[in-house]
């Protein structure tokens, strides 16, 4: 079956000047198999997508999230971290079942595909239920169980490669599983270490939060009298495929080692400003030829998983923290959301790009809306005008999950009255 | 006749804790007649709105804006301040005539009016053409013509005085005007201390920027020896009603000047933010007491009109500027886009809130939406959750400009397709 999408604007994103104006691109099963200027040849198309005053482009990919935290937004906000952590977050987290961890993933989902985003990096636990829910609502989804070092360690790492076991390569390649050592505060580095041998052993990736905040490199620094980044790679963790989360405190020093290893770093402006953990210096991650890709967090420390707004908000807070308005332009910050945040989770050569060959991983964007008026540079008004609500439909490995802002693989409404009600069951419980 | 809305989350954005779970408010006229939880006395209501998973709130007040620059929108981005200005938005405004501004200001008045903004203050010039789209399409709006001393600036004064005659108090009390001195860096000192005994004189407001830049605040300390704010007092400029746009650079004494006189902060944190202008010391400003709304500033530095997130943004950045998660909270910041801005613009006792006897600018929210579910918090909701597409229904003055998504005083897609027409000949001419 081939789907034809004809008289868009066509954002590749393989570089600026790539855009094509009035094009087409055609998809056949999973892939991508033409991407071209004007018409396409003449052939028997399955279903055709009039794209006129629309844009194609990839897909968001969100490189850190955790994703069943929808269960707390809005349940805390605006306190001091530890207050915020000890007396609201953990307490209801603690309550949290499978059913649960099914249920918020889904509604996150729901958000995220919503929002245009085609592949979301998680780490959080029951994370069978994780992917139960992405298998059957079409999304791609980076799966890791959160690994904390001392009591109950070893059950949490059982479940993680069973995990893999199970879901690794599987829901038609859509899921892929990592290893979630939480981070160097909550890993001993002897947990640390064993984790990364375990990684180079299994040929598996590691997500991780890695220098998220100061009193974090603080008191690793007095515990082991280096940062963060340095010991995670003394103990062997960078040999690994590695998604590390947050690097908002990161030295010169740092920064080589990233590149080295070639460290995929996961960018998550808005939790960083919304829990005043501090500004990440992503401009010259980038310059030093970082992976840097984009993350929204857990909806509990942001409080929504929408990419657009993580995008504008990355490419007007480096402006403003580095004093240069050249900052993260435009093109630059939305390929950190699509082409850069697949490199940052290991499928470059598969997704985050309109390239024949790639699997069909996109969204097509609405233009004729008020705020996407005019359009004298389409990725301006990406990054700068657009809204979650412009995106019309959304594909992935070739699947149309939503379509003029319906979803094809599950009942939203009814979803959401059912979540309203495990919400209150959760409160009252 | 009688509207009631009925089965609805009420905020009345008259303290935090006045939030009405299930509540319903009645309209006649041009004003709000009850406020109440449960259900109304029952009556003959000429229109009956069902609130069940929506929110009502008082509409957005846009403190700062210059509406017809939509014409700029992506123009020019990313661009070092200077060489944006003189190579990009200055050439293509001085192409600028009467019916660019007109067809500008109502497209910005489209998506003002899809964001849920019913007032907004702008500043630019041919404002006539500013107060006929104001007059049509149902919103409400404060004027100024921008003046700078110099050559023309006898003529652009009489225009700014003709404006207040024609429109001030009209179309049904939707329009007031100000004079626009444009900035102390482009009016000279003599000039804002003639404009300050004429706005004293026919008791007209003032609309200015100050302060915006750290260029500004070096080059008129080096010039006159003092601070923009410490100038504008001098020329007697606060002892009229004043909207003082960006205050990004003010000191200590400038804060306690800014408070004795009452003066209304427009912040703009989104433009401050993409310009590299700077961070504006909001929570000392509201800490002191200074009245301060929340502006987009113009679509060429934004990219849009949106102010809910202008709102966010608002109340992440001073989170990590200050690396206080407790900084500008979410009730807070929502005050800001609306009670506050009405006190900005000096309509504090008419718009702002939803208390009877105020004129009924209001917008009804979707909360049946993914992103805004679950609802524990409906302010923290609203301020990092809510997006421009839950606004369903706008109403200003009692009446409705906008219902379920669909803008009823003038004809959306019919607009676009013209405006795309007048952008494409403004690049060709």
């Amino acid at each position: 079956m081939t789907i034809l999408i004809e008289n868009a604007v066509i954002l590749p994103m393989t570089g600026p000047e790539n855009v094509i104006e009035n094009g087409y691109i055609t998809i056949e099963g999973e892939r991508i198999t033409e991407v071209g200027a004007g018409k396409p040849t003449p052939g028997a198309y399955a279903k055709i997508i009039d794209g006129t005053n629309k844009a194609v482009m990839p897909g968001f990919i969100n490189t850190h999230t955790h994703a069943a935290m929808t269960l707390l937004r809005g349940y805390a906000d605006d306190l001091p971290l530890q207050e915020w952590l000890q007396t609201k977050i953990w307490p209801l987290e603690a309550k949290f079942n499978a059913e649960h961890i099914y249920w918020g993933t889904m509604l996150a989902i729901a958000e995220m595909i919503k929002s245009g985003t085609t592949t979301f990096a998680d780490m959080y636990f029951f994370m069978d239920e994780v992917a139960r829910a992405v298998e059957e609502t079409g999304v791609r989804g980076v799966l890791a169980r959160g690994l904390t070092s001392g009591r109950g360690s070893d059950k949490s790492v059982e479940e993680n490669l069973a995990l893999h076991k199970k879901w690794h390569g599987k829901a038609q390649g859509r899921i892929s599983v990592f290893l979630g050592p939480h981070a160097p505060y909550t890993c001993s580095a002897d947990f640390l270490h064993y984790l990364s041998e375990l990684a180079q052993k299994e040929q598996i990736g590691i997500h991780i939060h890695l220098a998220e905040t100061k009193k974090e490199c603080d008191d690793i620094m007095k515990q082991h009298g280096k940062t963060p980044i340095a010991l995670a790679e003394e103990a062997g963790l960078f040999k690994n495929k590695v998604i590390a989360a947050h690097c908002v405190y990161v030295t010169e020093e740092d920064i080589k080692t990233l590149k080295k290893y070639g460290v995929g770093v996961a960018h998550n402006p808005e939790s960083n400003m919304k829990l005043s953990s501090g500004v990440a210096p992503v401009p010259a991650m980038l310059e030093a030829g970082i992976k840097v890709g984009l993350g929204t967090d857990g909806a509990s420390s942001n409080n929504n998983l929408d990419m657009l707004q993580e995008t504008r908000s990355a490419a007007l807070l480096h402006k403003v923290s580095t004093m240069k308005p050249t900052s993260l332009p435009a093109y630059q910050a939305l390929e950190m959301a699509t082409a850069n945040g697949a490199a940052v989770i290991g499928q470059e050569k598969e997704i985050g790009r309109l390239v024949p060959g790639y699997k069909a991983d996109l969204i097509i964007l609405d233009l004729d809306v008020p705020h996407m008026t005019p359009c004298y540079d389409i990725y301006a008004n990406i990054v700068y005008s657009a809204q979650a609500s412009d995106v019309l439909t959304v594909m992935v490995n070739g699947g149309i999950l939503m379509e003029n802002r319906v979803i094809k693989t599950f009942d939203e409404k009814k979803l959401l009255a059912h979540f309203r009600k495990i919400a209150r069951d959760l409160l009252a419980g």
